[in-house]
């Protein structure tokens, strides 16, 4: 089977064995595959993630398994291979999974194997977790227990959807907020974006975004964020802070630039009492004021990844028809497109979310 | 009258004018009034201070009041005028504050006036407020609508440690823990102690504590911590994290040290899903690692100042005899006596709390 891995800060195409569904597994075939900013990093900053990997490795208390062979790589240089927000049909089930939906169903789940050999974190398609396929590939393996069917009527690519809203409304829980108090969204790539809807579908109305880019200006505009502003014209902060005066309310910021260079200004000029939500990932180090953040009493509260009923809830909202995907994904792409995808999101552009769809070839067009 | 003062990083006991009170302001006697760390950070690093004062007075929208006019200030070094742990007696009112406790009567207040030359933050006896006598004067105002009478059978010192105990409850609150939960009390100085006390007053019983001083760790096992380490010999975050596990719970740390380097291997070493209030003045830049923060879900969540309502729970506690305050209180020294007492808390000592008694001479002695 064809798979996209990242090796050597590389993204490749590669040909390898398709993978066999373990007890409690299930084999499943890639539908469709959102690019991830996150993959974006494991592309750009490999080391970084490898180093992450390993520290949590050595976090866990009962001694963590060692990273699976990793047979495709050559050399000592970890395979990475790639793939968290897809949708996926059935092809087999291994032993005991066989009350798992029919083969040809489709299904989204959240990416976690529980099995010795998926690596430290069990994680399907991130980088945190080598040897583990992801949906990147046109076959991987995904947990039984975990699979939700894709509701009727929603498409392969806004199914795919549901890990990032699922990471968004992740944020929103984080965050703690009520829906009367002011939403400050920093960065409207798709995890801003998608954050505007988490906010949305929680009933937060007081959405202030920014971003540099006109584009994806105009997509939070459209997704109806009651502000949106560019950071490079406008006193960010300064307008959210005095749009959370009016509340009478603490102001609560969802950092979701991925700059880690953007987080000490948010700390040193928010209002009082605000509550930064750090998602994305920062791999740097960050330094902070903490002078300033003890005075304002600020929290900076790091969002990771979702319970299983937040990704429900995302699925089931994507299925209602109560989120915008159709505005955030902005490309599509074949399995031999993919480098080339990268290549166009890891610099500024109009486009926000590419999937991937590697069942098929095909180079990078608009989603239609 | 005498007051206490800090200019060019001394401590100098100095001769002032009375104050006189404004509108709704009440001339007070000091008649207890403990040296908190905060003091001791303020002499040793006033320009931290000030540039956080200046920092703060920016960040007020309306354009804070310029600093009321420093008569007794020698050259451009501020003079700084400590006390906020206070325990006074009324001696007059001022305009429109006819309601408050009579002459002779023992109040206790939260260090706030509300006043356009009460300087940027308002705030009695805190390097913060330029202009502002303390309770380390024999003379001080307080604001009216603030005043809560001392309860009887209250020491005047005991009602001087409502502060720090209020300090330790909103520290509590911001944790926002279950009693259920174990808390891990980093620094067993009087923050830290009465942070030991505050987690009883609100009903959580497992409480680690950690410090290198064998005499601080006798008294957080006097109060009652249910294990008391020393981060010198003991691998302490293990143990939190061990005893945090036992219950299926996440764990609550409280950094009351004070020392901004204990912060970066907290959030490295920390249990996924830990909140890490940050206490203490730092106001060195503090570096961490986001990554980890971010797979682990930490919180950090810095907290500065009580509300009313927790510096008034603080003094009914103490009035009904639930607060061990006198383990605390390790010293009294009159007001001549102050520098000597700053010099031994600057260094490593059995001294814990050291109440001032600005009404009287005499050298450092052991509180009875």
């Amino acid at each position: 089977m064809k798979a996209i891995t990242v090796q050597d800060g590389q993204i490749e195409l590669v040909e390898r064995q398709m993978p066999t569904p373990g007890a409690g597994q299930v084999l499943v075939k890639s539908r469709a595959c959102g690019i991830c900013g996150s993959d974006l990093h494991i592309l750009h900053h490999p080391e970084e993630m490898a180093r992450l990997a390993g520290a949590m490795a050595g976090a866990t208390e009962e001694g963590a398994p060692a990273p699976a062979a990793n047979a495709g790589g050559a050399g000592g240089a970890p395979e990475i291979r790639l793939g968290h927000e897809y949708c996926a049909e059935v092809v087999a089930h291994g032993p005991g999974a066989e009350g798992a939906p029919p083969v040809g169903a489709r299904v989204c789940s959240i990416p976690f194997l529980i099995a010795p050999d998926a690596g430290p974190m069990g994680m399907v398609g991130v980088g945190l977790s080598e040897g583990v396929y992801g949906g990147m590939s046109e076959y991987f393996l995904l947990q039984s227990e975990f699979l939700l069917p894709v509701p009727d009527g929603l498409d392969d690519a806004g199914a795919a959807m549901a890990e990032p809203l699922a990471v968004a409304l992740h944020f929103v829980t984080r965050s703690e907020m009520a829906p009367s108090q002011v939403a400050l969204v920093v960065g409207c790539g798709p995890i801003g974006l998608f954050t505007i809807e988490a906010l949305k579908l929680r009933g937060v109305s007081r959405i202030i975004a920014s971003d540099p880019h006109p584009g994806r200006r105009a997509i939070a505009e459209a997704l109806g964020a009651a502000s949106v502003l560019d950071p490079g014209v406008d006193n960010v902060m300064a307008r959210a802070a005095e749009a959370a005066g009016e509340t009478g309310e603490a102001l609560a910021v969802f950092e979701c630039s991925g700059a880690t260079a953007v987080i000490p200004p948010l700390v040193a000029e928010a209002p009082a009492n605000t509550r930064i939500v750090v998602g994305g990932v920062h791999t740097t180090p960050l330094t902070i004021d903490p002078g300033l953040a003890m005075l304002k009493e600020i929290d900076l509260r790091f969002a990771f990844v979702y319970s299983p009923e937040e990704y429900a809830e995302a699925l089931q909202a994507l299925g209602d028809g109560r989120v915008a995907w159709r505005r955030l994904v902005t490309g599509k792409v074949g399995v031999d497109g993919v480098a080339d995808a990268f290549r166009v999101l890891s610099a500024p552009s109009d486009h926000v979310k590419i999937i991937v769809e590697p069942w098929r070839e095909g180079g990078l067009e608009a989603f239609a």
